[in-house]
């Protein structure tokens, strides 16, 4: 699997934080552009027997901090991700497991983001995140802005 | 204390939530306008030690959600309260313990919200939440749409 020993460093970065670790998260994808997560309903589960809106701000936030954080460890440089600001919008209610997939949003490109970085020690990207339901359509989509700042 | 059964139920509300549970969420104090949960900051540590956003969000959105649900218990009405949609700006880190202030925002009003959730069975309300620092700066600030349906 490419990227597996970044993938493996993530799962280990995203475990060791307590309230990330009771999620319950795995990785299931990454082609170098779209990072996937996913986690059982079970975990989090609302009033209402579906998915509750924390849990999917949550881990549309972590899918984008960790696809952030692959491009920067793929750069080469070290750096503390942060999300700056996010807009979540509830369309649907989930009643399945989660799934949520980052992609790089606005006119933002990696090239650009991690050429800043470099320079200047500090870049902002713009991320998108949806988490889709079974059937296609989807239950709740993100865009953040995320900065990097070097060590 | 005044409203000490209505919180009583929101709190074993939220407990009875999976991922709430794992929050250790304490309700700090209601005055009918303005609800304050806590969290213990040991449970919501990210990698660079302070408040991990997505737990920022998911305090901030239980926050709102249990005020909704107070002044819809409180009117008498049975419904169920969802977010449709909800910004966060991520202003400070937060290295101490967690606390949410949820107020109503925007221009709604309780007396319009209830009135049109008894007339029509279902009402939109615009709600603010902030987490403070301990030296009065905002780590967070949160605004959100929420739905009331009577059921």
């Amino acid at each position: 699997m490419p990227h597996a020993d970044a993938l493996q460093r993530l799962l280990h970065h995203y475990q060791s934080m307590p309230p990330v670790a009771s999620m319950g998260i795995a990785i299931a994808g990454y082609d170098g552009q779209a990072l996937r997560l996913t986690a059982p309903l079970d975990r989090h589960v609302n009033d209402k027997g579906c998915a509750f809106g924390g849990s999917l701000a949550s881990i549309m936030t972590l899918a984008c901090w960790g696809l952030v954080s692959l491009q920067v460890e793929a750069a080469g440089i070290e750096a503390d991700v942060f999300v700056a600001d996010s807009q979540v919008r509830y369309l649907a209610p989930l009643f399945g497991d989660l799934e949520a997939i980052a992609r790089l949003g606005g006119d933002s490109t990696w090239p650009g983001f991690v050429a800043t970085l470099g320079q200047r020690g500090r870049a902002r990207a713009h991320l998108t995140a949806t988490v889709p339901l079974a059937d296609g359509r989807v239950a709740t989509d993100f865009t953040a802005r995320f900065v990097a700042i070097a060590k």
